[in-house]
């Protein structure tokens, strides 16, 4: 269970970015749909990666890519429209080819979803698995 | 852990809906987005209740609905732009105000991803969970 | 003015597609969001070309692409959740290295949104406007 | 024609707001999907009432509404995932009951969309026009 084994080191670096919902990403219930917040995660983890130094522009011109192979959210209560939303990742675990990135979705100091991604590193030319990019396996504890 | 409670009976009624790839589903990765797999499931549940005999529109006209806890994908192929798609539906377990529907997207005989949702049974006035609508309850084994 | 331009012949053909609206489609106000009626128009116009033998699928595997270079929608009546659309698609004009294809929404025979968009051919290598494909350049009057 | 009626006047007070663009905003051409730029549209216009003073959920307090009658978007070159954008929007026109807002999509200094959509003002209750809210109304030359 992902939960057991994530350990992220108290001190792990977490990235914030801030995001207002719009009307599109709503749905007749009032409030933000389901699947957006894996949206909301996209953005959470590209912003890591940027504060890292790692745009994920340049990790594709590397010839990288880092597909998903796991997604999970958990709700907690639901964002509006209109909401100024607080957007947070950092490194979970990280072995061999594979990486887990924890996601959080706050409006001001209320936990809306949490979550997290698990990726694999993979050249994209081959459509193999390679070793993690080393700035991201050296952040996370495991 | 999910996987263990959830006990489907061997033969627990699934649902199949047919859908097709558009382009908006797919990403610059050639690829349909991590994400839209969740709007698959919706799509998938939506036929699951509908083939029971309840469609969510009823459901909501009681007054009740059914929103999400927790979603869980797990990304096995990607899908491609104008595939055509098969997206089943199965109640897993069922525990007071609370249901699992387990989900699988298919091309031909291929699976793509699967996982689940986790929803509440909620009184949409009082926003309160209730008692599963009994035709879902009855359903689900355990 | 390209409404004075559009002269589809009466004769044109007219591709129909089913299409259920999912709650991702809908936002807060109840209704579907006004930039998914564009992808219904994509939606109707793969659909349009699937029907005439040139699935675009095939056209992109020719070297060609149509990308949109004008998008118009009038919004006549709003679709709700778990509605059933008929999406309708027709070639309104063929010239040079353009053409403009004519797109309806209808649930029942309510007509929700109409509109048109407008489409280059183009090489996808060089990147440069190309003529018509044959097939698409026939079927347009003027 | 609506370009004809369009008379922005010069000085007429224009909003900016900066987004970065989503893997889930692009496709599989490897550009922005052309129904986002709609969700674009919208962020800008979304701005403009902010700026204005005019938040759209206050004008949704009061009990009015702003649904869309028409939208239109001309395409000049494609906007690529980690784009930081600008979205531009300023008033049209006004007259009676209905609105055009213009907007605009740049990158840096290249204009990449531009467009507009025409409202209605509603009352949510009774579902029926009413009189542009008078701070919308005085903006617009016409």
């Amino acid at each position: 269970m992902d939960t057991i084994h994530s350990n992220p080191a108290p001190e792990a670096f977490t990235s914030r970015l801030e995001y207002r919902v719009s009307y599109a990403d709503t749905d007749a219930m009032g409030v933000v749909y389901y699947a957006n917040y894996l949206v909301y995660f996209e953005r959470a983890r590209t912003q890591l990666l940027r504060e890292l130094g790692l745009p994920y522009r340049e990790i594709e011109a590397r010839g990288i890519g880092l597909p998903v192979l796991e997604a999970k959210v958990d709700y907690h209560a639901p964002a509006e429209y209109d909401d100024l939303l607080q957007l947070c990742a950092r490194v979970g675990w990280c072995r061999g080819a594979r990486i887990q990135l924890l996601c959080e979705v706050f409006r001001h100091e209320v936990l809306l979803a949490s979550g997290y991604t698990v990726h694999a590193c993979l050249d994209l030319k081959s459509r193999r698995p390679v070793r993690m990019i080393p700035e991201l396996g050296r952040l996370a504890v495991s």
